[in-house]
């Protein structure tokens, strides 16, 4: 009996399991141009209003991620280990990462996305920095781990095409919050690195695809799961997204922010989320015994200057300008910047993430159609982030912005974004949970 | 602000009701080409899934009436009513019906459709007369209609091209089997032609699209609302279809058979369900105070020969031969015969309708594809049905077949349609219901 695309769209319809084989062809068919995307759209519907089964879930998976190549990096001396995040606005996390890991004797071989909806992209904001290049050949991206040990690129051709096409139907049809669809075009992405193992980032919250713990935790089961079947050391650390990452939201202001965490400085919140993640990456890598000693190396290399020069060195081998990250002064900057005033005093009780991250694409940090340029300058500062005390007339964050039209159309989102209130909130933990639970 | 493709769909996703601009918009961005099938296609597999609420469902049937045409025939001096059936196996009332009821005053304006999965379409089996044109154009339509009362047309480009289009979208995307897509796609068809009343006849049943009473009456009720929100009298029967309506499947035999019941003979289920179906039409178009008036008035058109008269004239206004008409054997006749004998003895407990029907289509009689040939000759006469008594070795049926190759694929499904038992099963009743029950 051969399988028909039909009866594969209808099956899953019926909230059926499918089998292997029918994952495959559906998969192939669609990857090849055979099977329509009117059909891999109807498809991708019925999964994610009748959802996948773990055994699916893997099946999905590989079909993604055998649809290309996957790197063999055994040859490199050290153990290669990813960090990746299910996005948020304001995560600049990646940039600290890399070289932080790297300078601790890892291998970072990070394959990173464009902005997509109201959240940035990694490789949006390292663009930011004049003449990186982030569409390497495999084989050069293998030359650039070898020399320092990390670089940040975007997917070749090459990496899970499957994952690729199906991505940008989803992005179109409404069909990407899915957990089961998330986790394979996450994993299938993250195994054809060729790691030894993973640290998930799962952001929760009003500024997560995630809004709820539960569904976070859903996702962050699924990709564990998904990573261990496949032989890979794989934790998730859930953590918050209620309000934006540190105090930068746009490219070039949150590669600055960055750069200021691994000078030493920069926000808390950020500061404290890459040692912590940056501990499971060195305790999975088995560098350290334990993620308390993998968090004090972590510190450790920042103090000292490494993480900086490894980062510093990436950007070049990457053909980036690295006089920008001696001095982020050069980074592009806006025309016009606009403060927003506190309408009271008080304190803030919750910033609205989701339509701080829309703000930043609406001034032309971020896309609203496949294809738009755009501007690495543009974005918003945080003054006043949950919990702190702000007076009438204090500005709760300035807005960089190069088109009058733009900021009209952005101003209502982030001033409606700011709450103030009578009593401070309690302050969030950034780590919300770690999966597996220990 | 403005609505996009993307937010009708991720509405929809979520369970939420669209108003009636969100329907306008969707569906005239897809007849016009500006919204893409894969995001009709997953807004279709979202409403399968979702539902519709009664005022979406009249949005829609709204939006695809008024994509096209309305035909105005008030000037045509006698009640229009019309008949449509939801399809099944062996169904040929159309073919009685038509006729039937303009002998008796009424006119019967019928667009019909082409056959779908494995139930037969009317125009495929009036096209079994040679010369039947079905492609006649608006006024040539009116004409016909003014001369005989009655005409048996497809749709043109003019009518509800908005669901024409969606149509072939749902087929190949398994959209199909939703109640509330499957009412606004007949019903803005039916509503396009300028009627007064409307009987519809919902299969129910295994060779039906709607297996389960519960489902066909939910159509049923559908349907029955829309039509009378229109201003349309409108009553629906729900209909036995757990084995094929009289005793031939396929074009030319099941023509032929409806000519034996214009002619006072033919099958006992199918006279019965024609005089039925013609009692309500009569009622419903004032031409009698009740149905069994109705149903007696019908009786007594075939029995005069006046109902055979008016289809003999229906066929020769449509250019179809009128010598095949008085002598069926002149209908395309198949090659080969083959009888498929009783294994043993007992009684008929039931024949497998769906399984008949695919036969029929394996034959050739009806389209694997969109756009393959039909096969007026092929098809199955059944010479026992359920309930029936049968010996060992007695025919259960003779299959008509062109190729031994497409027998051979048949044979095996037409074998294993007919379960015979030792106990006949009690008769069932050829109309189940009838909605709005009285």
């Amino acid at each position: 009996m051969s399988i028909s695309a039909l009866d594969v769209i209808r099956k899953k319809r019926d909230g059926n399991e499918l089998s292997r084989e029918e994952i495959d062809f559906f998969l192939r068919g669609n990857t090849q141009g055979e099977i329509p995307d009117s059909q891999a759209a109807a498809w991708l519907m019925a999964v994610v209003l009748r959802g996948l089964t773990v055994q699916e879930t893997a099946c999905l998976t590989d079909a993604m991620l055998y649809s290309g190549e996957v790197m063999d990096l055994s040859a490199l001396p050290a153990p290669k280990v990813d960090k990746h995040s299910t996005g948020g606005v304001g995560d600049k996390t990646s940039f600290v990462l890399a070289p932080l890991a790297a300078a601790g004797g890892l291998i970072v071989p990070m394959i990173s996305g464009r902005g997509l909806g109201h959240t940035g992209g990694t490789l949006d904001k390292y663009e930011a920095i004049q003449g990186v290049s982030v569409n390497l050949s495999l084989s050069r991206f293998r030359e650039v781990l070898e020399t320092c040990g990390c670089a940040i690129v975007g997917a070749t051709e090459e990496i899970a095409p499957a994952d690729r096409k199906l991505y940008a139907l989803r992005n179109a049809t409404g069909t990407v919050e899915s957990p089961f669809l998330i986790c394979a075009s996450i994993m299938s992405k993250k195994l054809a690195e060729g790691i030894d193992a993973l640290v998930l980032d799962v952001k929760a919250g009003s500024g997560s695809f995630l809004k709820h713990d539960e569904d976070a935790m859903h996702v962050a089961r699924l990709m564990v799961g998904t990573g261990r079947r496949m032989g890979k050391k794989t934790v998730a650390l859930i953590t918050d997204m209620d309000q934006p990452l540190g105090c930068n939201v746009g490219n070039a202001l949150e590669l600055a922010e960055a750069i200021s965490v691994l000078r030493g400085r920069g926000p808390e919140d950020l500061r404290q989320l890459c040692v912590e993640l940056v501990g499971w990456m060195f305790q999975l890598g088995g560098r350290v015994d334990s993620v308390e000693e993998g968090k004090r190396l972590g510190i450790e290399l920042i103090r000292s200057g490494e993480a900086f020069d490894r980062f510093r060195q990436m950007v070049g081998l990457q053909g980036g300008d690295v006089k920008a990250v001696d001095e982020p002064s050069r980074l592009p900057k806006a025309q016009g910047k606009l403060d927003v005033a506190s309408p009271r005093t008080g304190y803030v009780t919750s910033i609205q993430c989701e339509a701080i991250g829309k703000a930043s694409v609406l001034l032309g940090g971020g896309r609203e159609s496949e294809g738009d340029a755009v501007d690495p300058a543009v974005g918003i500062v945080l003054h006043k982030k949950v919990a702190q005390p702000v007076k009438a007339g204090e500005p709760l964050c300035t807005i960089h912005y190069n088109s009058q039209a733009r900021l009209d159309r952005a101003l209502p989102l982030i001033e409606q974004s700011f709450e103030i209130g009578d009593v401070p909130p309690e302050p969030g933990r950034i780590v919300r949970q770690v999966i597996p639970e220990l």
